[in-house]
């Protein structure tokens, strides 16, 4: 039997904690004398408390403590579903988006940290809105951490099993302890990149209000700017590094961070995923910087260098901010671009995408069957940071990526079917389930979502949350034998 | 020890062999008093005696007389690599193709039935010299079948391990006897087939050249025509439908064929692959036929039926040939061709690209992994054909898929370097690792391949044999284990 109350009440008390970071634009609002945003939030909060309170009410009388995993595959794609469903409401009751499948778009776009928009201008929102869209993708980044980190081991989905020494095994009665204690210490690491970051874009020159907007933009690997220009609109280029190194730290595995904050500093020389990760940022950055300077592009490597570091992090890390077109770029470099589009930052990040990681390891496995070839009776191991993989979790990566490809091929076909081209239909697909929010063609760093059918925007969200939550968490409750199972 | 005599012996057989195709070429160029093209044919002779004669005389001492594995790999790679250089002789030697490159480009491409031409006006060639372009396809269509059924699984490379329960194992001993009965048997139905086309075509008014031309491009599913407007420029209904179905004949599995020949008619409805061949055919239409049709592309149903199953077995058997410029057709439509290049024929047929039972067998693996998520305890296997399929084969199966997909990306990669855009360049690495033809962008079905640089066209020569030889041919060669391993 699922424990229908228990997750009830979780999603009541997340919408709870998502409102409390809505009353915080209310002040903003008031100081920037923006009516309808102050209606809006209010409008929205107390729409938020009546749905919280029925909740909680209803879910009172509830004896059995634990969530199994089954329950568990229903809360996390239920709070995701509701959270930007009450995330959208300021959106549409302040009338800055009004559509509301628009605005939920939007707001999936934010929680996810996909960073694609449906807004063709954006600095005609209100400050406080435009800050409320940060925010989005804030609490997302958040939640993505604790979701990937701790959440989903739980569930039997890999998240990043593989490289914790010390992952739980999915046993429900250590979920409470285990999680908040991990959740607290990546939560304040979360928190402490994001102050450096916003004191360091204050230092070279940027408003309060669009320090705090882009870092929580930056942190969550999201990429909605308050600027319709996005970064580009600032010539700075100490913001314009300062943005470029914080979304390749943004990229890595919290858990790394966490394991420094102990004293241990060799972790990111020994960790297999973060020296590839790193490899790929300096070997995009370097084609791509040659690519520009050769086809004169920018006049001088420096410049050059600049703008390709920012757009490969940007795209790497999937986060999606632009300082350049690059659809104006040489096809080298935009091939590059759309190569590193498949594959994401690390595993326990922010990032989107397939990960780091699990290319490896599908790279790895595949190099042993050539192997099996020469050495027909030799027996091989894929080993990630020296030690051997489990074959059922190399599986699980192999089942994931299928999946994932699958999905991309399906949700390019509907994006098509409202007669959109190949590269717009594919590289939409690409940039929602990734996470990434640009693409190419009609969805280009200087395009918008705004045009598709709706239809189109409500399974581009889908699609979002589809690739937010690794996909398994989704496809399994689509299942039958999901529901029709007796066991829990 | 690699048995290098034994290899140069059997490399010269095959050259002697491929020289008797082009003596049948002279009649033809004589009767049309085609002066280039016998001078070609000639001197290509010539050349071909001479090289051939060298090697049987170089190897004649040789006392050992089995082919080590390792001997396998390098006979294969080495034997296509050979027989294109000398069937490009003709087209070089005659004037017809200036460029040897362009020759050797043409001439794998047909061998290795792919399609893609750099001609820009095929109807200016003599004629003889298009009838040893239809040739290369046939005389390469043939060597697939022997090589997929009957070499491959023999090096341990799957060829189609999967469906055959008499499948050979890799001993050496058993080499002569049952590749020699297994051939004979293909090599008889591909006649077969190949007979009762030419017929149908010459009934419903092609003549005779064309018919034959025409029938290799088919049976091989290559896609050379001897029309600059493929086979758009026959508009007779017949002509196209006898060539839709001779199409989809030639991607079922000829081991199909050999059991019916045998007197087993149920093999069809049994054979899982099969079934999931027809239906991707047949979804594939219905679903183009309507876009096409509600697209007001056709006036009417059966117009739009005829163009779409057409292009659809066009694509889905990697032939190539076009009745209709498809980029010209919904964006839709497109999509779903784009998907179809992914998929390719049956295993143990002449198509090109990954096949559907490898497309099978992932998709069901990755099913497995759903239900591990619903049922953690239970222990699931893949079953093809209501048999269990041995992990080791699915490991195979998922290292063939991946290097093919990054074989892709990489080949993309190259293309792209020469500033073409990204869907041309993806799609003519597709196009050319799939063994299609024609892709999208500037290699759609009205182009041609003519304006690569040339060290693109060598490139994707090289993709061209990479594909056809299953990858893992190929690619053992060139790592470095393979070469510094002692054992054979």
């Amino acid at each position: 039997m699922i424990n229908y109350k228990l997750i009830i009440k979780m999603v009541s008390y997340i919408l709870m904690l998502v409102s409390f970071f809505m009353v915080c634009m209310i002040p903003v609002a008031m100081e920037y004398n923006e009516t309808n945003a102050i209606y809006g939030f209010v409008y929205s909060l107390c729409l938020i408390f009546s749905f919280s309170l029925v909740g909680i009410f209803f879910s009172r009388h509830n004896k059995r403590k634990e969530l199994s995993i089954k329950g568990g595959f229903i809360f996390v794609s239920l709070s995701w579903t509701l959270v930007a469903a009450v995330g959208a409401l300021p959106f549409y009751l302040s009338g800055s988006i009004p559509s509301y499948i628009d605005a939920y778009f939007e707001t999936m776009s934010g929680l996810t940290t996909t960073g694609a928009s449906i807004l063709t201008n954006i600095e005609a929102l209100p400050n406080s809105i435009l800050l409320w869209r940060a925010t989005t993708h804030w609490i997302g980044g958040m939640g993505i951490v604790v979701l990937t980190v701790a959440i989903l081991p739980l569930l039997g989905v890999d998240g990043f099993r593989l490289l914790k020494a010390e992952a739980p095994g999915p046993a429900t009665d250590r979920l409470s302890s285990k999680i908040t204690r991990t959740a607290k210490y990546l939560w304040l690491i979360y928190i402490l990149l994001s102050l450096i970051q916003i004191i360091l874009l204050r230092i070279f020159g940027m408003n309060m209000l669009d320090s705090v907007s882009h870092t929580f933009a930056t942190m969550a690997t999201g990429g909605f700017s308050t600027k319709n220009l996005s970064v580009a609109y600032y010539s700075s280029p100490y913001i314009q590094y300062t943005i470029t190194i914080f979304m390749i730290l943004a990229g890595v595995n919290f858990a790394l961070y966490f394991r420094v904050l102990t004293g241990n500093f060799s972790v990111f020389y020994k960790d297999s995923e973060f020296r590839s990760y790193i490899l790929i940022v300096l070997t995009a950055t370097l084609l791509i910087t040659l690519n520009l300077y050769y086809e004169n592009v920018y006049s001088s490597i420096p410049e050059a260098l600049r703008y390709a570091s920012f757009q490969v992090a940007s795209i790497l890390t999937t986060t999606g901010f632009a300082t350049a077109d690059y659809e104006l770029w040489g096809h080298f470099s935009q091939y590059i671009l759309f190569m590193l589009m498949f594959i994401g930052g690390c595993a326990g990040s922010t990032a989107g995408s397939i990960k780091v990681v699990r290319i490896i390891t599908l790279l790895k496995q595949s190099l042993i069957e050539i192997k099996r070839l020469i050495y027909p009776k030799a027996v091989f191991r894929v080993r990630i940071n020296d030690k051997p993989v489990d074959i059922a979790l190399i599986h699980h990566i192999i089942g994931f990526i299928v999946l994932y490809i699958v999905a991309l091929i399906f949700i390019a076909l509907v994006v098509s079917s409202g007669g959109h081209d190949i590269l717009t239909s594919f590289t939409a697909s690409l940039a929602t389930l990734g996470n990434i929010g640009p693409g190419f063609g009609f969805v280009g760093p200087t395009d918008n979502y705004a045009f598709f059918q709706d239809y189109i925007k409500c399974f581009l969200s889908f699609a979002m949350m589809l690739g937010r939550l690794e996909i398994y968490t989704v496809i399994v409750i689509i299942f039958p034998s999901f529901w029709s199972l007796r066991v829990n």
